[in-house]
This record gives C-alpha cells, structure tokens and sequence, in this order.
C-alpha cells in the first residue's frame, strides 16, 4: 500500500510515466529501499483503477508507440491527503530474511549462516557509504536529512549487531 | 517468499495445520514481524503446488469437518536444506511507511507527521517491553537470543533516530 501512496504523491507534484516515476522514486528515497521498478506498474493500475489518477497516451517524436502519462485527478489529491495527514499508526514490523535463518538453521547450515552474516553486514556498509546524501537530492518536503538519518540509524544498529552475532557464531553457540 | 520457507521448516520439525502453524511461528519469531494470520494460507497453497508438502484431512473428536493436515515431503526437506545452506544473500531493503511520509510531507502535514513519530516511538517501546524474551519459547536452532539481540538493535537504533528526529521537528525545519 504504501508504494502506491508515493507514487501518487510523485504525481500530485507532476504528471508523469512508468520508468520516470521508477526514477523519481529512487531519486527521492534513496538506495536503501531497494525499488522493484515492475513494482510502479501494478501501483498505476490499483491508482487508476480507484481514480486517483488518469492516463492518458502522448506521442512524442522519438517514440513510434505513444507514452501513456498519468496525472493525479482531484480525488487522488484529497485521498493523498487524507494519507499524510493520518495520526493512527499501524505498528510497523520487524522483519527480515535473516531473523527466519536464525531461527530455523540447523548445526549443518552454520557455515552458510556465518558467510551469509558477513555478506548482509558488507551491504550495510556498502549502504552506509551512500548516506548522508540528502545534499544531492531534491527535497521539497525539507526532511531527506532526517530520512537518511532514519536509514543511517537502522543500518548502524544493525552493524552493531552483525558484529556481535558473527562473534558468538565464531565461538559456537551453546545448543 | 520467506514466510513460505519459514511455514516449510516448522513443518520439517512435525505436521500441522493452519492455525496451529500461526502459533509455532509466533512462537519462534516474536511479536517484532506482526504476522498477518491469514498470509500463512497462501502459502501452504504454495507449497502444496510446488510439492514440498502434502495435505490430508483428518477427523478429531470434537470438529465436525475434517482439519487439513500438511507434512513435509521429501522434495520439500531438500528444498528447506538448499534455502538453509544457501550463501548468496540477496541485499535486505530499509523501508518503512514512515520513510515514505518523510519524504512527501508538505508543511500542513507537519502536526500530524509528529503525531506518527511519538506513536512510532511507542509502539517501539512497547516491543521493547517484550525482549529479550528468549528464555520463554523452543529454540531448537539455539539461535533465540542472537534473534531478539538484532530485534533490540533495530528498535534502539529507531528510537534513538526517533527521539532526534522529533526534536527537529519540534523546532521547525528549514524548508
């Protein structure tokens, strides 16, 4: 749900089309949320679908078949912001790949825990090398710094603890 | 996907039936991940077609409809033990709504952006309430502490942005 909402808010700000929205979106949230470009495309359909946007083709000179380009329809205006005005807050999960390894390895899939530890902890520096970037960006909402600092403090609290957990698998554990 | 191989390897250890499948995860994983119950039955479903497991129905006592049994096969072990030793770690995203509102929030929204960032820091505290909660369930991987040690270190390193980012807010952004 919630890539569908930015993508509408990509288009209340200008009308535009699949690929550049892909671009849009990743310029203004950064490398971290790792973007399924297909992803836009079903997200266009559900906003048209419940008329929050309309498409319409346009032949430009350098494409033979014409771009369909979407706009934000003045429902999609009063429903966008109904969405960033909301208060009620639904608890956001705590979810990753790696917490399912952890606690499904068995003693014979350690070694393959271990490398995967190490390889999750080289994209978080990896990541980490990217931020702050807020500089280089548009930002017309004036909170990329704070985006990116949010970013910053989950990859850091999760180094932290890769440092750890690669330690105590290093040494054994007890079961 | 991961849920669909988390379902496979609680049926690995003994056969089970949908709810029941809810609770062991649960269980396992915490209350951090926010299982939507219902996301476990598509993925038996999955399972079942890509025959990694098979359904019976079996009559108890006190249910007039048969429950729906599923195990394990044997094409299912061998695939749960290729996902277990698998090395090549895929990168993990950042991504949260709140990231999303970050970025799109236009100055009329900026009361109830704060209201979702103390709301956010309480339903972070309130997690934290519940770790480490290792020593309460099975751990058969003895990997239960190193998975609420990457839980606290998710939920401190949000907080501690959490509290930064509401005092920015507080004093009014530069755009």
């Amino acid at each position: 749900m919630s890539l569908t909402h930015a993508v509408l808010a990509l288009l209340a700000e200008r009308r535009g089309y699949g690929y550049e929205l892909v671009h849009r979106f990743e310029e203004r949230i950064g490398p971290a949320w790792r973007l399924n470009p297909s992803a836009v495309y079903p997200a266009l359909d559900q906003l048209e679908r419940s008329g929050h946007v309309a498409s319409a083709p346009r032949h430009s000179g350098t494409h033979r078949s014409p771009r369909i380009v979407y706009t934000a329809t003045p429902a999609g205006l009063v429903a966008l912001d109904a969405w960033l005005g909301a208060t009620a807050a639904r608890p956001e999960p705590v979810r990753a790949e790696l917490h399912l390894r952890l606690a499904f390895a068995q003693r014979r899939h350690r070694a393959a825990l271990t490398a995967r530890l190490a390889s999750h902890a080289h994209q978080c520096e990896e990541l980490l090398a990217h931020y702050p970037r807020a500089a280089d960006r548009q930002d017309p909402a004036g909170t990329a710094a704070l985006l990116d600092a949010a970013i910053l403090a989950r990859l850091r609290g999760e180094l932290a603890w890769l440092t750890a957990a690669r330690a105590t698998l290093a040494h054994g554990l007890s079961a």
